[in-house]
């Protein structure tokens, strides 16, 4: 005990309009309550981010949990990860469908398999016999999204140019990316353990089975007390292919503060591979780190210092 | 063009017992044939690499494609992923139950889609939709996996203990597992580009929808011109938390030859988390490292220097 507890979330890197900045910022304020709860009197970090990330799937402003994206077949299909830095043991889940939260579930395989990682209807069928009740895939879309892949589809369909996953620095406002984005959180609890977890509906109009970096070990998220836990936003594939969040984490674990490591991976998805993205990435000593190449990104930090929340530009 | 070109092939890493030794040591010869075949004529790595993952799939000595050990359904899983090191595209699948190869798949995802992963059901209507013909699972079980699925749940029934992933030094002998493992190859064309690919039907027993290392960017696999091309097999979850393919492919990028970088990945993999496994790693120079701390890895190396194959103890 004595260490002071700290909790860094975020609610998606992307080009927020202004009329939902109001919704991101309440959101991340109420992740960072529900967590901090946890954290202050005394409890552990993955229950601290779990529940903030718990709170940001069930707040349809973000694209986790209801009110994500939708999938071209017009379902929500989620993606997520959590991982325990004092231990290295994770738990995840890809392309699941009738969850009420992602999160949650990936906790579950974190404390109650042997393994690290379920997708599809296997994760369902592990949701089901750990007593998680599975619902009807209807109840996390909602009209909105119904609205904008419609409208979408349209747009595709009269010619238009889905650069979702073009990369462009042109064309990181395609039609309908211009909205929310995945959610993740890292702590550090009194007793010196840090943690990360990381939670997303996918893009707008995805390939059913299509799994981004949110839910891969190392991708999207990642946690060690040896090195820092992270959590990433943004374009999927080219974060995937730098397996950001675990490298973010490596260089601090070489001696680079995490502000400085944040700011120079986003700098290499940019370099390397020309990808948009944002990451919040805390060691065990209470240093973090927050950046992105992208217009806007929903963040928040919440310490004995008090509640800092905002949408950088 | 002018590079040397070498093929670095593996057939798994687990305690093979001596009645399946030639099996393997004729099947990864095979495997270094057919990828040799297209890297002497001027071919591509990636090329090299799926026609050398194809014939360890199709052999039923190896735990890939045709073969594989079964789910605790009696079914057949597969995942695997490709990686090409000089663009850092990667396509991968994880949970296919309906294609004859898991490899060919995730070439198909490489080269078709912009996503980089899909599992599941998601995978095999991408599958369809791009050509590849869907099987019925059973042309994948073999007569022996359905005696030893059987077997190993009787000797469950009876009290035995699945010690798969217990991961304890006097338990790595644990019933069915001392047979066959993940097959993996990773290679340098004349054009200077190296590459990595590893396929799997994961572990016996397994619950449906649980995915390990192999099909994991960064895990189970990796490659980066800048820094080594990584392909792993063994105990998949303790690989997953350390993203041992990437991190041993990130110490060659810092200046370390490929030897002493698997060498050091394995004992990492031993230290951290006791976990079993092997690796190989391989340069744009050529220079390739072989290291596994199981009893018993098949490994083969194919270049103008010749042949050499090896059940390494």
């Amino acid at each position: 005990m004595g260490n002071k507890p700290i909790l860094v979330v975020h609610g998606g890197a992307w080009a927020m309009p202004d009329d939902v900045i109001s919704a991101h910022e309440n959101g991340v304020r109420n992740a960072l309550d529900a967590g901090w709860k946890i954290l202050e009197r005394g409890g552990t970090t993955l229950d601290a981010i779990e529940a903030a990330v718990m709170v940001m799937e069930e707040d349809d402003t973000f694209d986790a949990g209801r009110g994500s994206f939708l999938t071209c077949d017009g379902t929500v299909e989620m993606d997520a990860l959590i991982m325990d830095g004092a231990t290295l043991r994770a738990g995840g889940v890809g392309g699941v469908r009738h969850v009420r939260s992602a999160i949650r579930l990936s906790r579950l395989v974190l404390e109650k398999s042997p393994h690290v990682y379920f997708v599809g209807d296997g994760a369902e069928r592990f949701a089901q016999e750990h007593g998680m009740k599975l619902i009807d895939n209807k109840e996390l879309v909602i009209e909105r999204e119904v609205v904008r892949l419609r409208e979408f589809k349209a747009k595709l369909a009269a010619g238009g140019k889905d650069t979702t996953f073009s990369g462009g620095q042109d064309e990181i406002h395609p039609v309908g990316m211009s909205s929310h984005d995945t959610v993740g959180a890292v702590a550090l609890d009194a007793h010196g353990n840090i943690a990360g977890a990381t939670s997303t509906g996918g893009t707008l109009n995805k390939d059913p089975g299509r799994v981004g970096d949110s839910s891969l070990i190392g991708c999207g998220c990642y946690a060690d007390n040896a090195s820092a836990a992270a959590s990433c936003t943004g374009w999927g594939e080219p974060i995937m292919k730098l397996v950001l969040a675990k490298s973010a984490a490596d260089e601090v674990a070489r001696g680079k503060d995490p502000h400085s490591a944040a700011r120079e991976a986003i700098s290499a998805l940019k370099t390397r591979l020309n990808g948009h993205g944002g990451i919040i990435l805390l060691d065990a000593q209470g240093r973090y780190g927050i950046a992105h190449n992208t217009p806007r990104m929903a963040w928040g930090v919440r310490s004995t210092d008090g509640v800092q929340v905002g949408i950088k530009r």
